[in-house]
């Protein structure tokens, strides 16, 4: 496919800048990179598209959208527990801007930078704005975190606060009354979502199961249900919120929480006797995990207040509009 | 990022086909797929991107897109010598047409499925349409064709017949007179070009430099001059043609040849020693080459016809439009 010559400019943005890893043999220039592992590698691929229009709308900056694009890529290779290694990004843009491409790229490279991961090649393309990245991650062999493992009596337990995102999406749509100081810290958990990469790897070995919660805790602890064939019961006072999201009504962070999504952070299992393990081995991974239900046999999810079992309709999922980033 | 509902169903056109790989872990169902390889393997990584309105428009029937999107990525292994193996998928799509989608996957399926590699993952949105493939190839360490070590002396060989798919595109803008069975045959080179995967695995150890060429064989040839630091003559009477493009003038053949793009033929450097063991390699490969030229220290690319020069402007190129697919 030919690329317009303009579009050349816009390597210089993602070419000259960031990781130079070891273990990337060729960058851009050839019609491919070259990668390579070491014996007792596996790698984790994972493919991340933002549309605009769809995804995000002309409130993100573009150096958000650059974080973004890394981060949600990221959150799915922390999600098996993989240490992020190379990215490869398809960008389709309506024209050269060189501001936004600054930026956009400025927003990328900090966060790729940050975990040592290294932009390997791409392709550049005219078109509707369109951004889509393949991150690639490394495991050790047979040590990959999966959706499938969780037993009856495992624990549930999810990493830093959920509902924020989806908050920041209700107040900017005028869905949501807050204080402007408290928009701008939610909208900083919308824009900036931080990958739970040290997390991911620190549960290999110990978690029976994982996801990233991307879609609304709910509906992602339903996928590790499904997959692993069990149930499970959440228990929604354990539900942790950020301080700005404690200002809410608890109907209101409940329904942000369970099902706003864009959320970014880990829903896991631990079998009883790894708790302690667990606890050790979180000291150096820099975020809060709260236990937050537990698997058992009846299928599906079931919500508790207390000792109470409350139906999702009685959690006031149909008042609020579902947030679709 | 959250996926419209609608779009789960389209899982079922990419989820249940084609090959499954021992070197894949886990595929489709998981935040990540898990690949690996033998030690001793190098990994190629591409990625291309077709936009609706830009690269492609309705004339282009929905299965040679999916077989296109596919060619056009192995092609990009090919030029590097590397066996495919693995595919990420990034489809944005303005609504769920389940026609479009049989045909799109099948199109990609087939092809995939000749050169044994697998669909592992990747993204579905809603959007403007827009396809992006990531593809992945295994290559024995060390033996990576590249771009940039051709020599003084070498041959400038290229494989198949050049020029085919740009008069396809000629023809369909009506820039050119063809009978209507002779539009048929180009644009079958248009819609579903030929990866020239086995002689690119034949020419590890024997080119010292290789690209594919899809931007036009001037362009591409370029490349490898540029990247090598060397120049080079071309022989313009050894242009190798199609039947349909020789019932062309000479200016017309020669214009699609050298500026055209789409052909996704391989252009290669070998050095006059390993001439005898390319014609022993190339028995199994099932494509001919043609000898076009020769690499030279005197920069930049000069076209010869039989002793004489020929200036850029003297090839008419400003006679015809470039074609942009």
């Amino acid at each position: 496919m030919s690329v317009l010559s303009e579009f050349e400019l816009i390597e210089r943005y993602f070419r000259h800048h960031g990781q130079s890893r070891r273990d990337v043999q060729l960058a851009q220039g050839d019609d491919c990179a070259v990668v390579k592992t070491t014996p007792g590698t596996e790698i984790a691929v994972t493919t991340d598209t933002m549309v605009a229009g769809v995804h995000f709308d002309d409130k993100v900056p573009a150096r958000a959208l650059g974080h973004k694009l890394v981060a949600v890529n990221l959150s799915d290779l922390a999600a098996m527990g993989a240490e992020p290694a190379w990215l490869s990004l398809a960008i389709t843009l309506p024209k050269a801007d060189h501001t936004w491409l600054s930026e956009f790229s400025a927003g990328m490279h900090e966060l790729a930078g940050y975990y040592h991961c290294q932009l390997i090649g791409g392709d550049t393309t005219r078109g509707p704005l369109t951004l889509t990245l393949t991150a690639q991650g490394l495991l050790p062999e047979g040590q990959t975190l999966v959706r499938h493992g969780a037993k009856p009596g495992d624990w549930i337990f999810v990493s830093g606060t959920l509902g924020d995102a989806a908050a920041a999406l209700a107040a900017q749509r005028d869905d949501l009354e807050i204080s402007s100081a408290g928009q701008k810290k939610l909208e900083e958990r919308l824009f900036y979502p931080t990958p739970r990469v040290s997390l991911g790897q620190a549960l290999r070995g110990m978690a029976t199961s994982c996801i990233d919660v991307s879609d609304g805790l709910a509906a992602d602890l339903q996928h590790i249900l499904k997959r692993s064939e069990v149930g499970g019961r959440l228990f929604l006072t354990q539900l942790p919120y950020s301080d700005t999201l404690n200002t809410l009504s608890l109907e209101q962070k409940r329904h942000y929480a369970l099902h706003g999504g864009d959320d970014y952070e880990l829903c896991f299992t631990i079998p009883e006797e790894m708790r302690g393990s667990l606890e050790t081995a979180l000291t150096h991974s820099g975020v809060d995990i709260t236990c937050i239900g537990q698997i058992d046999r009846q299928p599906g999810l079931r919500f508790f207040d207390g000792d109470n079992e409350v139906t999702a309709s009685g959690l006031g999922y149909q008042h609020f509009g579902m947030a679709t980033l």
